[in-house]
This record gives structure tokens, sequence and C-alpha cells, in this order.
């Protein structure tokens, strides 16, 4: 009985919705019984985290010349309706603010263009004031009607939006594949996510966007979650705010916008999700909130002298470390600490102390070892950039098997099915090609996620009207 | 003529509300042009650095048990009218959302007092479980209707709010003094602001507080500006919020909070006026935006290849620096980055290069040197830090010269006309002082701000009503 209590179980791949709800609740990642409908608390193990995951995507942004701002959380309603497209597309999803007499309505930001752009207005006069390359970290809104979920959808949410204004179309593309190399840099290499960018298809874009690209994170249950999506705003934005600049050639032309939104609160989501196994959580090394639990045996004196020793060493070292020196038994810590996911685990006892080895215990391969007491910092070192490594490979692989060439509709549903993507030939993602689209979303329930950005050649004709194939698409269930 | 324009030159203690409109503007620290009334946006040369004084005030708080959350930025209304001050306290400054058919009505939270506890009640259980110690880094929203001042006043502002749940009145009390401790850490030794900490008078507590204590930091002009405040809340929050724990005792017992709200935008502005000076801005090392820039005094390619190499040297060395490789004009580039405030300038020309020299500008003293090259990281090591002691000792010496004893009524009038702080006996900052103080107020338009915390004992009668003395006050204008 009370080893039920204690231990975390629960099949990740076959009941992922009841292992993702309960290892939220477990893990004190989001408490959802704030009395809001659709807001959360976030809990300091996601936080740090989180804290953890925002460093390194603004370090790496601010590498790349991006500059930090605080925009009001606010945005005029006048703002909203200066791009057709954009207000048509998020108005349903905005919170309104009490009108106040003689004041302008205002809404809570689902997004920020309208804000960023009008202050571009004032900031850029000049061909020498580009690339004008801004990112703020901040709290957005969006009045869900769909069921909510901790992390993956949520009426306030945390997020980095970069905005960035260029002289030419040219400059603006180089800018999404900036973002995507960005992406692969923080979400695959440090966050240890796979993804593949897309191209979205025509109707499925941005509210006022020239083309969307975005990363699709593949969940254990089959569905894919848009991760960072980075869009081309053209001229339209430009145009509705007035944002020029005076060339080389003395003449005055519109700014090219591009904007790249990585949800920090979101893609938490994806590394609960794609990293955790049937005990728990598994952190990657760089984010874990904590790497090292250190748990004594017993609560000697001598012991706890050393896991103190131990503690100092670490944080001098900077490496983020607790102890668990509460009267539980070690057993039931060990369950405890591995159900949060810490990378790595320092046993301390009596027979560690007299032999000058202590056990490791690794969460991601899920094993112990010993090593020599002198050698900790040196095994850190080595250990943690292995335990990176084998995340990345292990979730890359799962990615990889998942994606299933199909060649006619009753295939299509049955890699669905299966909670895999399908791959095949389609008409357009353009206009053209939203009625088959329809199609296999009333008939399949899932949908065109776009075209690989990796180049691929269709062969053969669309797999639904049979007209010529311009493209290959990816076909998945999503959140 | 063009010399006017590329340097700032403003007298400070003259000047000190141009002086401070002026440097914001031309240091691009805010942008007040924003369309909508008291929000503004916050710039990338403030952002920087509010970023880094937010991480100093973090990892204190976080080594001293604190732990971090994200709440919700919307709190019902319902929340607010459980403590009866509070909602007296905050509801004419709340921003309100427009009412959704069936939800609840909710505010723009103005601070989280109502949000936090109702979740200490889920959260905190055992004896076991205090002291339960948060904090979440938030923006929040009041609706000011006094005139706005970027970063002192406005209507939305990001800051720190710490609450802690206590099982004694005495832990609590320790708490506040921790507090206390984290300001003079953090505020003094980190970002060099002097301060005394305030027991406010009994008629500016924070609603629903039974003790507010506060740090004013004074002001060039004479006025102070309150920093954190810590908040002893006592039993009133945890009985309108039903936070209770089970004590050793086995009784249930309501926990006693505190809450310290340290407003890491406000700070800025007393970073801003009192390092500053009629050059512009100072920054202490720590939280620079940028430590040191390089200015080339040619754009040589030798020249620059130093500059190149100088840089990453400093970047290696976990240095924050930048270089100046504009064609702008050598002194021109000097004016500039003294006006914003860059503790160290690299000057490196031909002349440089051969005799292997630099001449390095300290914005502290305003002063030259010549150092060897090989000898910058250890020169830099040695300088970053009496920079910041000078900046301290300068502050320091500024406050203590500017609180005046004295013992009539005339005499308060003359000191805070001069631009000082006046410290006098009288009667007491419980209920029974409020006419004396309104009497200060209406005459003078000054505010008796509290008493030290550093015990002072009164030695004659009430400056005011000239019955004895319980306290020793400090008197002073305000923002």
């Amino acid at each position: 009985m009370e080893k039920e209590k204690i231990t975390f179980n629960i099949e990740k791949n076959k009941n992922f919705s009841e292992w993702y709800t309960e290892i939220i609740k477990k893990a004190e990642l989001a408490d959802i019984r704030y009395n809001v409908k659709g807001f959360i608390v976030f809990q300091p193990w996601s936080v740090l985290a989180m804290e953890k995951m925002f460093h390194f995507m603004e370090s790496t942004l601010q590498k790349k010349g991006h500059m930090p701002y605080y925009f009001p959380t606010v945005i005029p309603e006048k703002n909203f309706k200066k791009e057709s497209h954009h207000v048509k597309g998020f108005t349903p999803e905005v919170f309104w603010l009490e009108a106040v007499k003689g004041e302008d309505k205002l809404a809570l930001r689902p997004t920020s263009e309208t804000a960023f752009y009008q202050m571009f207005a004032l900031w850029i006069n000049s061909y020498k004031d580009l690339p004008f390359k801004t990112y703020q970290r901040a709290n957005v809104f969006r009045y869900e009607t769909k069921a909510t979920r901790p992390f993956l959808r949520s009426r306030e949410f945390h997020w980095i939006e970069a905005h960035c204004a260029h002289a030419t179309e040219k400059d603006a593309m180089n800018q999404v594949h900036e973002d995507m190399e960005t992406t692969k840099e923080v979400l695959h290499d440090i966050y240890g996510l796979p993804f593949i960018f897309f191209q979205r298809p025509e109707w499925d874009k941005f509210p006022g966007a020239k083309y969307t690209y975005a990363a699709d994170v593949l969940n254990p249950d089959g569905r894919v979650v848009q991760q960072p999506s980075t869009h081309l705003l053209e001229q339209e934005f430009a145009k509705a705010f007035d944002v020029k600049f005076k060339d080389k050639d003395e003449k005055e032309k519109y700014v090219y916008i591009t904007c790249y939104g990585p949800a920090i609160s979101r893609i938490f989501a994806s590394i609960i999700a794609v990293h955790g196994d049937d005990k728990g959580l598994k952190f990657p090394w760089k984010i874990a909130p904590i790497q090292v639990i250190i748990v004594p045996f017993s609560l000697d004196k001598d012991v706890l002298k050393k896991v103190d020793e131990l503690k100092f060493l670490l944080i001098k070292n900077n490496i983020s470390v607790q102890t668990d020196i509460s009267d539980k038994r070690p057993g039931e810590k060990f369950y405890y600490w591995e159900m949060k996911g810490v990378p790595l685990r320092i046993e301390v006892g009596k027979k560690e102390i007299q032999s000058k080895e202590l056990t490791i215990y690794r969460r991601d391969i899920d094993k112990k070892e010993k090593i020599k007491e002198k050698d900790i910092l040196k095994y850190i070192e080595k250990t943690s950039n292995e335990i990176d490594k084998n995340l990345i490979k292990q979730a890359d692989k799962l990615f990889d098997n998942n994606i299933i060439n199909v060649g006619s509709k009753v295939e299509i549903k049955k890699v669905i099915e299966s909670g895999k993507i399908a791959r095949c030939d389609f008409c357009s993602i353009s206009k053209t090609g939203e009625h088959c689209a329809e199609i296999i979303e009333k008939e399949i329930g899932a949908q065109v996620r776009g075209k690989n950005l990796k180049k691929e050649s269709p062969k053969g004709k669309c797999i639904i009207c049979n007209k010529k194939a311009e493209e290959v698409v990816y076909i998945a269930r999503a959140y």
C-alpha cells in the first residue's frame, strides 16, 4: 500500500494523457486549482527550469544582436484595427479591459506586433538603423475557448517574442532562417527536443503574415505540438504602422518585418512529454531545476558533514545542488527525486565515507555506478555532457521512427490512428489545396502541417484530389 | 552648435527634474510616446541593467530559501473582498477586465497577496511546511491618477514580490529583519543606494498590514522615494484566506504572513538619480548594461583587429563589452558613452598598439589613465571593485549630509525647502499622531516618513503639539 503512494508508475506511452496530468500534480509543476478558469499557478519545480530555458534563449538572441525591451501589457483597440487580418485573427481571443471614461479601449496583449511596430515607426529612420532587432520576455493572454491543459494551452502563458525590421525581403528571409537556426541551437541542442520546421499551408498562417514557418514537436501520443514559429510579415504591418526608412538611394521605403515567438511555458510541456518515462520526469542537465540531489543513507553527524562538504564543493563549481536530509527513508527519497527528474543523485553513507567512494545514480539511463570521491567533479563534467547527448539521441530516434510515407487516404488513417505522422504527396499548400486538407480534417481528424523546409520533391499525384502534386506534406493530429 | 547636440550637460543638482527627463530620453532608457496614458516602453539600456538587478535580487532571495513562482496576472474581485482593509486600499487603483458572461469579475493584479494566500491555504498543512517562503518576478498594475513619471510612477511596473508564512509572530518579525538585511545586501552593497529603513506611521501602512517597514532613498532634489517595503501582515490575511497549519501540539493555528516588495523598475529610478552627474548616467559595475566600451581612434585595419582581440578577451572573462566602430569622431563617441554611464572605456589607436599601452577612462572619477596592455584583466578586476566602492561612498556621504536635526516648525520648513530631510522629536506614529502629521503635510508639504529602525530615543516634546514625544521621526517631501 505505502509503496504505491510513494512511487510514480504510469505507462507513459499507453496512457499518455493520464501520465501527463498526474506528473504535473505529483512533481508539483503547476497547480490547476487557482480560482480563475484557464489560469494556473506555475510552481517552483517548473519555474526554476523555465528560468534556465529563458536564459539560454535570451542569451542566444542577444548574441545574434537582438536587444531586450519591456513593452506595456496593454494595447489600444485602435492599434489592432490597423492591420485587417490581424484584427480578424485575434479579436475573438482578446481579453478587454473595462472602459475608462475618456480613454481608449485596451486589450491585454495576445501578442505584441501592434505595440512594437508603432514604436518602430518612431525609432527607425535610416538604412543605418537596419536591421532593427528586438525581443521581449513577456506574459501574453488568449481567451481560449477550447479545453485548457497546463503548459500546453492556458489563458496566460510566458514567452519570448522577437520582432525585427529589415531593409529588403531577402534580409527578412535570412532572419527567418536565423530564427530556425536559433530554434535548433536552443530547442534541440540544449532542451533536447527534436522537431521539423514546416512552412504552414496558406490557411494556417499567422494572421497578417505572408509566410509562417513553425516547428512541430511530437508527443508520445502521436500528436504534434506547435513550438516556435517565425513569420515573414512582409510589408503589411509596415504599411499599417507607417514604418519607413530612408534608403541609401535617398528614397523612403517600407521595412520588411519578421517575428519569432518561442513560448517557453509551452515548450516546457514538450520537455515533460518527450523526455519523461514511466517513473516520472527526466530533465536535460542544462535546464534541470536541480542538477544533483545528495541523499544520505542516515542522518549521522559524520554523514551529514560529508553531505554538506559535497554540497559546497558543487555549489562552488556552479552546479545546482540540493540535499535531502528529511526524515523519510532513503528508498522513499530515491523514488521521489527520480520522479522529479533530477539528472544525478549522490548517495552518501558510512560505507561511502570509509571507502572514499560515492554511489551515483543516473536518471537518464536509470543506473547506479561507483566512483572515487576525489573524481566527483571530473565525473560530473563528463557525465553531464553524456546525459544531454543521450536524451537528445533517444528523442531523435523516437521522432525519426514515427514518420511514415503513405500512398492513400486509408493509409493516412492507419498511420494517424497508430499515433504517427504521415508523409505524402499533396496538391498544394496555397489556397487551392484547402479543400483537400478539409477532407483529411473531416474524415481522419488530422491536419496538414505543411511542407518540410528541407526541400522534398513530390513524385506523383495528390493523395486526395489526384491532381498533380506540388508538395510533399506531413499530416498529423495536433494539440 | 554641433557640440551642444552631442554633449549632455545639465546641472543635476540645480535642475533635477529637467535633468531626469532629459537623461531618460537621451540615454534611451524609456520611451514615453507609447499611446496609452501612464504606460511606457522600457528600452534596452534600462532593461539590460534591470535584468542584472533582477538577477542579484532573485539569487539573494533563493539563497535565503525563497522559491520562485509565476502567478496569474488576474485576480477575481471576490478575492480582494476577503480582506477589508486591502480591498479599501486598493480598489481605487485597480484595472478591471471586461466582464465575461458566467465568469467572475477579474482585476489586473496591483499586488498579489489575495492570489498567493488562497494557494497557501492549499499548500500549507503542517508546521513542517513552515516557514513557507515564496517570491515571484512580475508586472503589476495600478490605475495611477497622479502624474506619472518614467520608472518612478507608472501604471505598469516590474517588481519582485516575496510572500512568506510563519508559525509564530516572532518568526514573522525575523523575516522582516531578513528582508531588511536583503535590502542592504542588494540595494546598498550591489546597486550602491543608501537608504533608511523606517517603520511607517499608522496612517501610512500597507492596506491590511499590522506594521509596514520601508526603505526611503533620497533624490538630489531632496525628495525621498519609497523603495522596498516589507510588511508584517500578522494573521489578518491568514484568517481571510483560511491559511492554517497543524502545530507540533496537534492544534490548528493560523499562520503569520509577511510580504516584501522590491520594485526593480522603481529602484532603477533611484540608480539614475543618485549616481548620475551633469554629464549623464553613472552605472555601478555589477549592474551596468555594458561594463566596458572599446573605442578605436581610427578605423584602420590594425586598430580594428586589436579592438576585436580585446573584445573577445573580455567576453571570455565574463565582462559585458561593446565596441563602437561607427563612423562618428572619437570625441563624439566619448561624450556619448560617458552620457550612457559605461563604467570603463578603453581607447585604442596606432600609438597604443605600438607602445603596448592602453588608455582607460573611468566614468566614476571622470579621469583617464594609461596601463600596460598585458595588465588589462588584472586592472579591470581591481578597478571594478574600486568603482563600486567609490560610487557607494559618494552616495552615502550625500545621504548623511542631508539629514538635519530640527527643533521647531520653522526649522522643518527651512530644512525641507533646502532639499533636505528633517529629524525631530514627535508625539507618536500610532493613530494619535496623525493630526500633527497632517499639520506638517498641510503647512510644509512634507510627510512624516516614520521612525528609524535603528533605535533612537526622543529627548523632549513633540515639535507640533508639544506633548511628550514618544518617537524621533524623519520628515521629508516624497514622490
